[in-house]
């Protein structure tokens, strides 16, 4: 099993393209996102649960109701969300896609990414639909993904080679971050396609049961979006036997989603909204894997900690007061913390209190791009890890000024 | 029930003072604190749910154990927190206090606030406890507001007046705020002081139950700290016929309690970390007071309302991101949302869809000090209301270089 290029378009038989039509003013940013598939797929996905949720997503729940589909298109610049016509928009965007790629338009998956409660008119994806259309290529992954950024500052795709039944496969994904990061069971935007063959239920149990150690532990504001959806086309042109069951393959498969969706994440925490560093926090020795999630998301989403670890200082109190807040219970007085980056690790407490550590050493640790939060609570062998970024002038400044 | 000066000195029968002893480096910063009755108090406390527990609120549990004490002593600039000898530490302070004003140090309350996890040396309070107790005085309350301050910017202190039984009564309180704030069911650093004469249970029913509508009401940044506690010693030199069961009389006295807690989070809320505006999140209709209360915390404590606010942006679409995925459950479509504060309302959003509204008022509106997000549920009559901040470069700044 091994990375390789071309993102979505990595698996046989996808295509895909990205294009500025018009949705939004600034013509220098794409705009709205194609990918398709040669033949149908196989196709599930996963959703924010925020009891406000964009209007894609009662769409898309809608055309995957028979378990297939064969292209997506996302549009960002509106999250096309509040909007009393909204359904109605989302359900126009699927037409104008199927109509001019002669599909059912039940076989569109559509997305969108914005502000919220500004009125959508699909009429620049209407006039722009020939050019994305046109221009679809094996080689498109990347304008795609382009399409699909707000706040992002980097192009997030990925792609697996892997072998099942002696057949190369191979799955690719894109993926939206940046602001508004916060998943709770479905997630931020993320597009997966994959050749394998794979029944409709079992690539949602494969990304619903993915999502759990991926995409829900991530966070970048604690706000969970109301437009979060992962999807994964399957088209089966890898030409293996079709896997129905959880089996070996299922399990190769698996392991095939679980790399391109760590690789996701680790791209969505570290181009948070106004991040200069990755956090990871890694919490073992607990009781439960619950417990360990628990604490580890405590910590990568408490504000004092993303703060310190902007300004490279070693306060470790603020991740044991976040671990201690967190709802999951340890026995703070046996935690272990210690901080590590490319440049070392320096342990800070132990037994629950400080040690004496060297600041000047523990400053160029915490000066790097990825940062590691070392949680040992010696009170079992769970284990879990939670991502997100740090918190910057920069991330005020986005979302203090993010509509105009 | 009126509003008087005097803070914590304002009942009959208390003393207070604050000077700078040496526990923080900067003379110009007072950093210990004393209040003191003249005769024995009825007392009670609540402390902080986290886990990680600052070495004072062990020390103030048993010292409330007979449900008596007599003085309060705060050292602000160390936590004494996560430090293997800090009980130590704590007890030495009351010893310290209670040797010189000639009581027993388990009619001592001890408290501190300040870095977590750097050890505590008592020895500047030994020092500084001769001046500290001869400055003792019935005008000394803004004193010890002020030693007890961290990157407060403002003192916290109110009192009111009222009558029990034909006697005119007092109380008054000071607080800590700023930042690490996000009670549960402990709070702040607030101490509190009445002349009414009120047995220990009452007392403590009464701040329990007042702190769910005030203090648990505050968020500054999600995170509950580890030294939060709120105390009040009622020396009962008022005269009233002591209160003893909850008659119409305790209702009266968690009245006085009430205003003078309302006062103290709007300036804690007010005086956040880096903090330019207040933001109020007034919640009605609820179907029942758990859920506006979460639906209305859920609104104080988005890192993308604060930032809007911060930005005076209407972006409402992030207040009804922040109420459905707060976990409380209401039906989104018939949301109503408006923005006010002293320049007007502004109604922006209604049965969960945008209204067209004028952005040049918006942004006059949203400029003010004090922010109202108004929420109307139509889902019956319950209602609450969640104090915060908005989120600012100085929270980033004050918050990436706290220890240094």
């Amino acid at each position: 099993m091994k990375y390789i290029d071309g993102g979505v378009c990595a698996p046989n038989g996808f295509r895909a393209n990205g294009i500025h039509c018009g949705v939004r003013k600034n013509h220098s940013k794409k705009d709205v996102s194609l990918i398709v598939s040669d033949v149908k797929c196989s196709a599930a996905a996963i959703y924010t649960k925020n009891l406000v949720k964009g209007s894609h997503i009662a769409v898309t729940k809608k055309h995957l109701s028979d378990g297939t589909a064969q292209a997506v298109i996302c549009n960002s610049g509106n999250a096309n969300t509040c909007n009393a016509d909204g359904e109605e928009k989302a359900e126009e965007m699927c037409e104008i896609a199927a109509s001019e790629l002669g599909i059912d338009k039940n076989d569109v998956i559509p997305a969108s990414t914005g502000v919220i409660g500004v009125p959508y008119d699909v009429t620049p994806v209407r006039n722009g639909i020939g050019e994305l259309v046109s221009g679809l290529s094996r080689e498109g992954s990347r304008d795609a993904a382009l399409g699909i950024m707000t706040t992002d500052t980097r192009v997030k795709e990925h792609a697996v080679s892997f072998e099942i039944d002696g057949k190369e496969c191979r799955l690719g994904g894109i993926a939206k971050g940046s602001g508004m990061i916060h998943p709770n069971l479905g997630t931020m935007l993320v597009f997966m396609t994959t050749d394998v063959s794979i029944s409709p239920e079992m690539l949602k149990e494969a990304i619903l049961s993915d999502a759990q150690d991926s995409f829900n532990m991530v966070s970048i504001d604690g706000d969970t979006s109301t437009n979060d959806m992962v999807t994964v086309l399957a088209n089966g042109l890898a030409g293996n036997k079709k896997i129905t069951e959880k089996d070996e393959n299922f399990g190769i498969f698996s392991k095939a989603l679980g790399m391109v969706t760590e690789k996701l994440c680790d791209d969505i925490a570290s181009d948070g909204e106004g991040a200069t560093r990755m956090i990871k926090c890694i919490v073992s020795g607990a009781k439960d894997f619950d417990s360990a999630k628990t604490f580890a998301k405590s910590v990568v989403c408490s504000s004092l900690v993303k703060a310190a670890i902007f300004g490279s200082d070693a306060n470790w109190g603020r991740v044991l007061c976040a671990l201690g807040y967190s709802g999951a219970y340890t026995d703070i007085h046996k935690v272990d913390l210690a901080f590590s980056s490319c440049q070392g690790s320096i342990d800070v407490c132990k037994n629950g209190a400080g040690l004496p550590f060297d600041e000047d050493r523990a400053k160029m640790i915490l000066q790097q791009d990825e940062i590691d939060i070392i949680v040992t609570l010696h009170d079992g062998n769970a284990y879990a890890t939670a991502k997100g970024c740090d918190l910057t002038y920069d991330y005020v400044k986005i979302n203090g000024d993010y509509r105009t």
